[in-house]
């Protein structure tokens, strides 16, 4: 018998598999999965094989977190917002209403301490968290009737998740949990009034503009959205040192695939959707400071009781002023220019 | 005698050298190529080894692409802009006035065209191209002197190079090509009037802001900079596949990690900078018209000479226009009330 190489033994098959919570529909968010997967695969000569699967496929959506710690699979593809019921901390590794933008999440995550802030934290779940995209800022969701002041919140029932539905309710909103395939039905129908999805590219495949007329914009609640990699730490820890190397850049590579290929999708769709009737609304001035002063009352009552939370939000706030402050200097200026210039022609 | 294992014969030990054409002093930018470097090595499990040289230390900075060409070197980390003595059309691939912001650059060459065609020329300089980092919108220079309008442009002697330099020197401005190194005494000696050099985290550094009080923005010659990796074709041919997709991993991790570290490193510098008595000023419009018209015209000429330049120039005006046009929606009204937020406390 010949004993194996070194080499070899530094090079084992493994065999991962990476549950999403998304359907393969949502292509620019599952592709982001899915170039992770691949890309570890090449660069391990397909030593290591990470298998992505739907929602759906193994467990559901919302429960990828929960396979992952109970290691039912190694790793997810999920948003850590999902899982506010179980903390409301979680909502900080993807979005909160009036948080980052999304260049500022990356420096946050990578340059700061929010990814090791948030690692301490996703600790007691036994995963570690990898940044998995970004969709960009997002629109603030689609009325059936024009919102113009506070008032016409008053009793709306709004398909919206997470934090932004708990702001909106202060306002007077009834908040609805539906998952997306059932958004056009339910609008349609009138079981609900408004309804948030994600940007013009996934809201155009949705259609939601044949059942809603008017498309508003910011969505203050999510000024970015990052997607996140969840990985089991014990599963972490038995990899080769290579592979976990592999992973880790795989997974930056998808970090900024997924937004590149938004910023390159979502264009073409919003004037897809405005050639077909959708009208395009700010929200009123009054919402946003509304919004803003709830959400900031509500920072104060979770930080309260949530000594995570108020760690994590009171470090990412730190370093939003200063952000915003240098933003709005090179960058909002140089936009503003080529913004007037085109509309100029 | 025993067979070498099949494994072993994949993984064969390579060593490349890549000669940055920066100084290890902007450490960001340095850095983004010791990053690549170092997840090269740590997920090919050292097999696969780039080391890193500043300028100088093979050749100088602006000789990297043709040391790249000629094997001196593998690869090398510049700018290709440095290089539109060659060819006007090496612009198209760092930064020209009016051009993408980076999220649109980004984009452009991974979703849309952009990589595929600058590639397509750079094949006749016998190198590949991949994204190798991003400064973000940078500032718009120091100055001695207020510019309250074009004619007090008129005869200042600026560092500046590239087509922002051939822009400022329609509106009568005398562009000067100095060395990093070379601009803070030439500065305080009065020798020039007026130099740009990267933005806040850089230029605190370089000290500029001792010298001149007033520091302009938007740097509309470079709404954002994106630096490149070139890598001599043959020899990326002869890399094993599994160390050719490493490579290409890794280098997406360092464009994405350089931005992301100006983005967290600029803001308390430009806080610096305004406690050290700097004087933010933003370029009157009849400055920003004036170079939007004849950075346009210059286009044009060299357009009309070179079918290259012409297709590469044309295929990013396409996206910018829709890409702006969808960013001043979400984007542009988050950063907005974001920005109005902060101001008001």
């Amino acid at each position: 018998a010949v004993a194996m190489p070194a080499i070899a033994q530094s090079s084992p098959e493994v065999k991962w598999r990476c549950t999403s919570s998304f359907p393969k529909s949502l292509d620019t968010i599952f592709g982001a999965g899915e170039l992770m997967a691949r890309s570890v695969a090449e660069i391990t000569d397909g030593k290591f094989q990470i298998q992505m699967f739907a929602a759906g496929e193994i467990v559901p959506g919302l429960q990828a977190l929960d396979a992952t710690q109970n290691k039912t699979v190694e790793m997810c593809h999920s948003a850590s917002y999902y899982y506010v019921g179980k903390d409301p901390t979680f909502a900080l590794g993807t979005a909160v209403p009036f948080g980052l933008n999304t260049r500022m999440m990356n420096a946050w995550f990578q340059f700061g301490s929010g990814l090791t802030l948030l690692n301490e934290f996703y600790k007691k779940y036994g995963v570690v968290m990898l940044p998995g995209g970004n969709t960009g800022g997002q629109m603030g969701g689609w009325f059936r009737k024009e919102i113009k002041s506070v008032a016409d919140l008053k009793g709306l029932k709004m398909r919206i998740a997470g934090m932004g539905g708990q702001v909106l309710a202060r306002l007077g909103v009834v908040p609805q949990q539906l998952a997306g395939g059932d958004i056009y039905p339910a609008l349609e129908k009138g079981t609900i009034d408004a309804a948030e999805w994600v940007g013009p590219y996934d809201d155009e495949k949705l259609g939601l503009y044949k059942v809603a007329q008017y498309y508003y914009f910011p969505g203050w609640w999510e000024g970015c959205a990052a997607l996140n990699f969840f990985v089991n730490d014990e599963k972490l820890a038995e990899l080769p040192k290579a592979y976990r190397a592999a992973l880790v850049t795989a997974a930056a590579r998808a970090n900024e695939s997924m937004l590149a290929s938004y910023d390159y999708k979502n264009p073409p769709a919003i004037e897809n959707l405005v050639k077909a009737g959708t009208q395009l609304r700010r929200y009123p001035d009054d919402v946003m400071d509304a919004a803003y002063k709830e959400s900031s009352a509500l920072y104060e009552e979770i930080g309260a009781k949530n000594p995570d939370f108020k760690k994590i939000y009171e470090d990412m706030k730190a370093y939003r002023g200063p952000a915003y402050q240098w933003w709005q200097i090179a960058e909002y200026t140089y936009d503003n220019f080529m913004i007037r210039a085109r509309s100029r022609g």
